[in-house]
């Protein structure tokens, strides 16, 4: 078993990297943005922990960090784990920093042991995960597991129209390895679970099965500015109205049961120029849809689609224009992982049930490239995430690296 | 009549302080926000052209702008004219401007005719009338009129949490005089209808009989912030989708033809913290309700309110609150100026037609202190306002100023 007292200390400690304190709940948060000067003071930190630990650390072109300790057969294929850094605006301590430094804890726990393993064994750290900054999410390892190129991913632009390409110089992160990753031999990743699955069958650890699909798409509705006081309701072209149809529509079609798990999002929203007495002239919305199914995901698409085709012609005067921003297809994880992790926590004494991811993951990306599986941790309060009230318990999160350590330790001996 | 070319130039060369070029439509267009930078330049310009037609000028602690000709009975109470120059973020060059400088214009023709009227005759600037900046339209004039208090309307702040009162003294609007009107003799205001309806007729001018109900409120709605990929839709309190639902409600609501001739606007719609994969934690929207009837309004607000409740029950964990920003009743104009307006307007050769004011004006404001009525202009472009494409022709401007002027004229000599 890992060291569960240095691993909380540890992610309380990244975890005042981009601390804020939360006007509305009064908790303190964490807002570590990809790239922003606090995501490079927090990856300064984990580099340094990293070679504390003895790791060898080597930076890609994606600004993906890599630490490596070398095993007895340093020509064999490693073993990789991590996760990832970067936060939305309004997280907690938890999310993509546990299986960071789950993974810097467990070589620490080898090295402390004196164990060596036949292949080595690598700890990655990638770049925006969370897609919350340029607008696609799990980019740093997509780029690294080849399915996006570094030209499409270095051309983003955040808000304020910043480049991912420029904000990876600025910080320093435009490292020289190329981004490309050779076929590990396989990849593990820990994660707190960000739903309310694990506690509802009151299991400490979850033995991920696959991700859901994921679609994001923005919207962009062109209406006209008008007097709200004196423009009769059939002149005018109002965007805000639009965006609001869009909103209550995709919640009918979760009700509807239409489409199988379907989940839908708008989380993003602006309306232009945003005055009381003015009809919005432009609106903006981000759409998230997620599904287990993809082809209910492509009928999820196909029905917003169509929808979207009639809003245009609803009011005279309306235009709408879709950009997609992300979208990945349901990803299995492999079975032999899968009973690895699952013996592992048997071995653990801990209680485990097999689930579907609802949130993307690294994991997805780099299961393209070698036998992929994860391990869930249990989160309290229904298991929010992405929200300062994310919490799991330092005895949950050893517990999923105790899983992670036995489980990286039988694949570096493989 | 009055020189329509100069009238004209003073109205371009108004519209160039606060002018901005608007990337979508192509055209310029006008921002000068109240108590500004660009207002109080805008204010420092129009000062400059009543000194210049002869007019005293004095100014009160709400930063309104009195210009002030001498009649031969001097203790008579004086024929006020006048509206504002605020404007709204997006704005044409016409709305309120046009009754200013078209009062100065009367001015400026009543000297180069050597005419004396028996009453004095004043042009008044009215601030914020536009009610985007601090939340309450025709403040200036609601506080001369005794409606709202000197104290309310100062410590009104705007989204940056500056007040209106260090708004006043910072650009230095913040004047000596006490803002409480005495009586004038009568009020006429020349603007530009917003409105579709001189046009559809075919006529240059209209009589306004009074100025529909204005409701306005802020609504905040509290939610959850959730991760958009784990989160059950079930256990969602997502204040954006309770947004989308209000304002769909309000369409509805206007749609089903029961509450006589309302029109709903939301304007303003922010969510937070605005990101794609989160459920929005919070959204703030304002509801913009008009109708003629108050008690059709009343019903509406009612309705609006019962929904309200309704909706805060409809996912747990999501609570609403609502603030009154602005509210005024129906108001009727006065018989006798109308019939003044009428006449002055066949006397120029110029079509008019009855109209309620569908937009809210100073006017409604100073009727609660002496007999008051309304010019209207007719604008282009089905008379759209609030946009850079606001337009009256130069013909329509002098036409509404000519009527003004013969009006006063008349009113200054009873
Ligand atoms: N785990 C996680 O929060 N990933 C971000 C991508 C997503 O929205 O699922
Ligand atoms: N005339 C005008 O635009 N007034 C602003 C207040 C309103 O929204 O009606």
């Amino acid at each position: 078993t890992v060291n569960g007292a240095r691993l909380w200390q540890s992610l309380m400690d990244l975890a005042e990297i981009g601390a804020y304190d939360d006007e509305r709940t009064g908790l303190r948060g964490v807002n570590r943005l990809a790239l922003t000067d606090v995501d490079a003071a927090g990856r300064r930190q984990v580099i340094a922990w990293m070679e504390q630990a003895g790791l060898t650390v080597r930076i890609d072109r994606m600004g993906n960090i890599y630490g490596r300790r070398e095993g007895s057969h340093p020509t064999a294929a490693p073993v990789l784990t991590g996760s990832h850094i970067d936060s939305v605006a309004t997280a907690g301590a938890f999310d993509g920093c546990l299986g960071v430094l789950g993974g810097i804890e467990v070589v620490r726990t080898l090295n402390e042991r004196g164990i060596t393993t036949r292949r080595p064994i690598e700890v990655g750290v990638f770049t925006e995960e969370e897609g919350v900054r340029f607008g696609t999410d799990m980019l740093g390892s997509a780029v690294a597991a080849g399915r996006l190129t570094l030209e499409y991913a270095h051309a983003l632009t955040d808000r304020d129209g910043l480049t991912l390409g420029g904000e990876l110089a600025r910080t320093g992160f435009d490292g020289p390895v190329e981004v490309r990753l050779d076929a590990p031999h396989a990849y593990v990743e820990c994660h707190i679970e960000q739903g309310p699955v694990l506690a509802e069958n009151d299991v400490e650890i979850g033995v991920v099965t696959g991700v859901q699909g994921i679609s994001w798409q923005e919207i962009t509705i062109h209406g006209r500015a008008a007097h709200a006081g004196t423009t009769p309701t059939h002149l005018r072209a109002d965007a805000g109205l639009a965006a609001a149809q869009i909103i209550v529509h995709l919640r009918s079609l979760v009700d509807s049961g239409d489409y199988g798990d379907l989940r839908a999002t708008v989380g993003h929203l602006i309306v232009h120029p945003d005055l009381t007495n003015i009809v919005p002239a432009r609106a903006e919305l981000t759409v998230d849809l997620r599904n287990p199914d993809d082809a209910q995901m492509a009928r999820a698409e196909a029905a917003l689609a169509a929808f979207l085709r009639d809003l245009a012609g609803s009011q005279p005067g309306l235009s709408l224009t879709t950009r997609r921003m992300a979208r990945t297809a349901y990803v299995p994880f492999d079975n032999g992982v899968q009973k690895i992790i699952a013996q592992a926590a048997d071995d653990h004494g801990l209680a485990h049930i097999s689930l579907l991811s609802g949130a993307g993951h690294d994991a997805q990306e780099i299961a393209a490239l070698c036998p992929t599986a994860m391990i869930f941790v249990r989160g309290e309060y229904d298991g929010i995430s992405h929200n300062p009230r994310e919490y799991s318990t330092p005895e949950a999160c050893a517990h999923g690296i105790d899983v992670l350590a036995t489980t990286l330790l039988r694949l570096a001996n493989q």
